[in-house]
This record gives C-alpha cells, structure tokens and sequence, in this order.
C-alpha cells in the first residue's frame, strides 16, 4: 500500500487503494467498493438493493457538438443501467445531479431529462431527484442509478473458475468505430452500418434483460459489463475471481464494416470502450445447457474464450493455432490518463 | 408548465417542471422530485429509505486555494447528510462520483476521501462506491447519499399548518461569514471566532442527532436544511406546506461577530447560504413541551417566527412592533444563477 502511493494515479490502482482503506463492515452492506454496483440488504427487505455511480465529463466522456442533449440523457442512463444489468438486477429508480455552463438554454436542459425519463422508464428506473448546479465551462452528468434483484440472485465479477468458458453478448468495437465515424467525417460507409455503429456510440442499449436472464439462470459464475474495451476490463473480472484469461482472437464478435473506415475491426473489440455488452463465465459442465436455454430473443452470445489459472493474467490466442500467445496488453479506456 | 418554459431557467422552477414532467408511479416510491431527499420503501424492508444527490463545483461551490482536501471531503458528505438529517434519517452509505484535472496529485484524491470516510462513518455513512474520472480544469465532487428512517418516521417539507411556530437550530450567517473572511484575508478578528467562521464555511456539521430527535418527537409538522439561504429556503418550506410565513428579525440566531466584518449580521442570517441549520415547524399547542424535551447537548434551537395563511409569501418583521412587514427578498443562493 505505501508503494502504491508513490506511484502516479490510475483508476484501478485508486480504486483498489479505496477499497481497503475503507472497508465497511455494516451488517446491511454485502458487496461495497470493487465490483460494478454496491450490494446492500435493508433491514427485512425481500430482495438486495444494487447501487452504481457513474459519471460523464464534456470533453472527456461526450462532445456537446456530437450529441442532442436527448442523446445525451438517454446514454448517461444506460452506462448506469449496464451496471445494474451486470450483475442481474432490475433497474428501480435513479437520480442526477447535472452541473452546466451557463451558455446552455433551459431547452437543452428538458431535452437532456426527456432522454432521461424517457429511456430511464422504458427499463423501469424512475428519475427520483437529483441536484442542478452551475459550471464554468463543462456539462458534467452524475447518476447514481438503484436496482432490486430477482430471488435474491446477484452476480459478482468474483465467482469465475479455471476451466469456465467466457461469453460476451452482442458485438465488440461497434461503439468505438462509432467515435470514429464522428471523429472523421470524411468516413464514407453505407447508411445503415453508420446508423448502427452511431447508435452504439451515443445511444448504447443496456443489456438489462439478458442480465437478468443471465443472473435468473443459475448457470453463469461471474459478470460484468464492457464499459472500457475487453482488455481493459476482462483483466479485472479475472483479478477479482483469482483466475487469468485466454481469449481467441478469431472467436470475438466483431464489427467487421469498420474495417473499410481506417479501422482494425479485431483491435477495436479488444480495446474500444463503451460496448456495454455482457461479459460472463460458464461453468464447462454448464456450457451446452446455457446454450441451449439462452432465449434467441435477446443480443446473440458468442463464446470467447476460457478463464485459466494465473491471477489477473489475460492471453491472446493468435488467428492460427501455431501462434504463440501474447500477454493482452491494456489499452483500453482508463478513465483517469486517457483524453478522447 | 408551457409559460415556463419561456423564463430564464432558475433551479426552483426547473424542478417544479421536472416534479409535473416525470412522476414516479412506483408502489416503491414514497416520495420522488421535491424535498430534501426521495423517500422509498423497497419491498418487505422495516423502514423507509431516504436518497439525496448533492454536487459541488470547483471555483462555484469551492475554492481549491481555501479549502484543504480533507475539509472538502469532509464538507462534501456533511451537505449531503445534511438532507438525511432534515428528514429525520439516519446515514446508512453513500457513493461518491470524483471529476479531477490532470494537475491533481494522488495525494489530494487519498486527502480528499479520507475526509469523506472519516467523517462520513464518525455520522454512521459508509462508503460503497463511486467513480472516478478525469476533468478538464475543474474539480467535480458529486454525492448520493443513502439514510433509513426509525420507527418509520419521516418529516417532510409539507406537514406545516398556518400557526405553527418556526424554529431554527444553531446560527445563521456563520457559513456566509466565514466565506467573507476568505475572500477578504485583510478582515482583523479574534482567532476563536475566525476559527468559529471558518469552520461553520469548510466544515459545517450537519445536524443529524438534532434532525432524528425531531423526526422521533412526534412534535413537529415540517422540516429542511438550510443550505441556501433562509430567505430563499424558507419560501420552499412555505410552498411545499401550501402556507406562508412571518419571522422577526430581531428573533434570528444571528452571528453577531461578522457585525465587526463589514457584515450585517441580520443580511447574512437572511440570506447567507449554507448554514445547514434545521428549519422546522411545531403546532402552537405542542411548542412549550418541544422547548422542555429538547435535548440540551444538542444546537440550542430559536424560535424565529410563524406559518400564516398565503401560500409561498415570506414577511419580515421589522425590529420595532410598529414597523411595516416586508415581504422578504430571495436573495439566497441560486445554484443556478449565481457565481461566488
């Protein structure tokens, strides 16, 4: 601990320092600091209440000219809603404190909640409250966003196994060759795949039924959802079940028109953040029937690879069975160095 | 609701438009948008859960150069639970959203949260989450908080009755003194009572003993935090309880010192925001046994004015009997409006 502090800041290594300076032992809190929402039990409630923070900073999270301010409202609470659904509960109620510059007209500010309640209600969490404040120059948006499990099940990152075969919903790297598209405009692509990639960046779908789904199934060990690019947060779903990773390359979901726009589609799943997809583990035994049960009506899962002894460590099978495997480097989205 | 849409945007009727645009209609919920903190029963549970959102801007809410990371972790829960306190709960978690520029150490982060946890658990508020993320130039501390009733009960904004007497606990004007002792560092006082100021500013004490006692006495009808000013706190008391309101100058707990300061002590009372005293109400017959039960070891409470027939309307009494009420100007703090 006294060597960490010497060392410059970043997120998981704050976040680890946080946690064990302030353990908290109140007999009502199950899971505090270190996994995707806090878990608590009111006194004689019939379920656990799951609570996630998260923050988007203009300039660093979103640009004010490449979103509506409904956009806006309806991303920031679906991050949270992605936290929720990571560990299998349904989304309940929210609240939002919005600082503003003071250039911004009352307009933006109903638009921004319309986006809001509006995606908010449609999974079931309702604006509550919040805070309005003033700001110099740049919007901030913070939510803090509550759910309630289902038969008292809850999915952790820390339940994962040596042998367990991982699984992400949906497609990787979508919502990067989104930031891409807008990041150049001079990108040309088909009407539908620049509609698809740009949803995915300013509009992102929570994957909150498949997480229940997930959570109600008994056949899933450990969870989290895809907020800063697979190399950046499987490494974390490892670290806190105690196992490493091997991933294959020519197994992960793709989205393979970015490869017309500049893009490495391959790269982008790795390390492009703000997919908010699923990342989960399956039992080997428990791998077939999960298969077989998963309702086609939610995003497609697709198996990636396996968790493998050797904490934290997480390994890239190359395209041909030959290639030796690479140590994933890190590269994903570390909210605390990285400047979009 | 259309006609307002039209005004310069103001947080009081910002959130009386929120309040109409997205009701809540959760058998969950007890109390959204409107008070202090959203009341929610979650299912089976034996009390209430109280939920409140505060956020504090750098350079609009604090100085960096005036306040040590300590004392603004400190600060940043005490607001907070501050709202718990003035519904009558008792602090139970919070989360904490950080937004910090590139030019803050390590150091300050650890600084600062230790000051949230130390003062957050010595009030009985753990800890559980949060999110860390980068900014610009300005600090931004964003903070949910989490309380449970006892015994059920819970004291809003709106029980006041036309004749019920209006109490404050502690004094007014010493948060909005000890801010003109630190943007006027040639002002000469006494060290005690500099210290006293300066406190009240950096590291107000939210009165959550004082607010839970109330809450349980079953003797008060309506109650709030002043965080913004009585002139402009005391108008939300009013219209929330459909009542208006007459206090007397002369009866306010005013911080005499500032006197000395080139302050009028009786200003800073009115108008001078974060004081996070309890502002409360009780029936005319329940008064004197209030005033015999109330604790002595905790902030000695004045008894300032009266409800009165009038929805929302605020007089002042003058200092002698003969002179004429005023309606009291809001010249309190609008988060929305107005610049330090």
């Amino acid at each position: 601990m006294p060597k960490k502090r010497s060392q410059p800041a970043n997120e998981d290594s704050l976040i680890q320092l946080l946690k064990y300076r302030y353990p908290s032992k109140s007999p009502q809190l199950k899971k505090g600091i270190g996994d995707d929402a806090a878990v608590v039990r009111p006194t004689g409630a019939d379920e656990f209440w799951l609570i996630t923070s998260d923050m988007l900073v203009e300039s660093i999270d979103f640009r004010r000219e490449w979103t509506t301010p409904r956009q806006l409202g309806r991303k920031s609470i679906s991050v949270n809603l992605s936290d929720l659904a990571a560990m299998g509960a349904r989304p309940r109620f929210f609240t939002v404190s919005l600082a503003i510059s003071p250039d911004i007209p009352e307009r933006w500010i109903l638009d921004f909640h319309d986006g809001l309640a509006e995606k908010g209600n449609a999974l079931g969490a309702h604006l509550i409250g919040g805070d309005l404040s003033r700001a110099e120059r740049h919007i901030v948006v913070s939510i803090t966003a509550f759910g309630e499990s289902l038969n008292g099940k809850v999915l952790y990152r820390s339940g994962g196994k040596a042998g367990d075969l991982l699984y992400v919903t949906g497609s990787l790297g979508r919502s990067a060759a989104g930031l891409k598209l807008l990041q150049d405009p001079g990108i040309k692509s088909r009407v539908r795949l620049r509609k698809e990639a740009l949803k995915a960046h300013l509009d992102p779908e929570p994957r909150c039924a498949a997480g229940l789904w997930l959570a109600q199934s008994g056949l899933v060990s450990c969870m989290m959802d895809l907020s800063d690019g697979l190399s950046m947060d499987l490494p974390r779903l490892c670290a806190a079940s105690g196992v490493g990773a091997e991933i294959r390359a020519q197994s992960l979901p793709i989205f393979q028109p970015c490869a017309l726009w500049n893009c490495d589609p391959v790269d982008l799943a790795l390390h492009g953040g703000e997919d908010h997809e699923l990342l989960f583990a399956v039992p080997r035994s428990r791998n077939r029937q999960l298969e077989d049960k998963y309702p086609a009506r939610f995003p497609r899962i697709t198996r990636i690879g396996e968790l493998i002894p050797g904490k934290g460590k997480v390994w890239l099978a190359g395209q041909r069975p030959e290639e030796r495997h690479w140590l994933l480097p890190q590269l994903g989205w570390d909210h605390f160095k990285s400047v979009p």
